[in-house]
């Protein structure tokens, strides 16, 4: 079996990749820099090539974006900053002149095995920008209502979200790969 | 005297440098990779350190950030992200609502002899963000109106703009630091 690093500083994460994925996999937290793209694939590509760089081995890494339709996809993978400069309240409130609050929330988990060969699987889920309800989750969790749901990501349980989450179909999609390929 | 290479694929800010310098420098266009933040100084820093690993000798890099008081600082070193997606009409129009309007353009200019001391000189303008007027200029120039000036950067000649240019105040600063340290 190959041996497969994540790269994040999040154990909940890594929980549940091993989870989905079904196979153990090694953990390191690496503070990779981050480019500037709103779209995930740029950012993607070179966090896999600077933590290749260092490991030398098969690597994952992952992010998330934050897609506005009325903001023509703004923020996407700079969502951190949003939440760091703006806040929640912030990000509901510049979206106060548009009627449209349709968002797409997108996981992209990018594997290489060599450090040139990249993949990247993405998992989406569409919602609406909501003024902030509820305590739990992190991050655009609170302003975050999924379609079909009542309920924000913050409302719900652990269980709950995970059962339609973003980085849960960027995993499953990941694992049809590794099975396919026979790695793993 | 020192040869000293500014990366940018922009001849008008390659002019501007030498009129303010009043020494030669060379120009290289190099496409660097642009880590993301909203402050400037980890952007010049990755920069410098990117452009002197490939040219191993006195480099120069700029960057500018777009401040707005009423974002928390946001778009600042991302304003070119919020001009590709949300455009000029886009970003008059988050800011709806809110009253404060003001925005404070900045321009770092960032050097390094050895690729380790890294000096960087900000040049600033206050102003206020207003809906898109004037046909001339670049980026952010048709929505920023300097304080105590009633035209936007876009309805000014060159020669009006450069007056006032938070690049220009940069570089004096730049200037200083050279003659001081006898460089150039």
């Amino acid at each position: 079996m190959k041996e497969i690093t994540f790269i994040t500083g999040n154990e909940h994460k890594l929980r549940e990749a091993i989870e989905i994925l079904g196979v153990n996999i090694q953990q390191k937290s690496i503070d990779l820099p981050e480019i500037q793209s709103v779209e995930l694939k740029p950012v993607i590509e070179a966090k896999l090539k600077g933590a290749y760089e260092i490991l030398q081995k098969p690597v994952i890494v992952e992010d998330v974006g934050f897609f506005s339709e009325s903001l023509n996809g703004l923020p996407g993978a700079l969502i951190k900053w949003f939440i760091e400069t703006l806040g929640r309240d912030g990000i509901v409130k510049i979206l106060e002149p548009f009627d449209n609050k349709k968002v797409t929330v997108v996981c992209a988990v990018g594997y290489t095995e060599d450090g040139e060969t990249i993949h990247v699987f993405e998992g989406k889920v569409n919602g609406i920008v909501v003024p902030k309800r509820g305590e739990s989750g992190f991050g655009f969790d609170p302003i975050f209502e999924p379609e079909g749901h009542s309920k924000t990501f913050a409302e719900m349980s652990a269980e709950e979200k995970n059962a339609i989450s973003h980085r849960g179909r960027a995993f499953e999609k990941f694992k049809e790969f590794l099975e396919k390929n026979n790695i793993g």
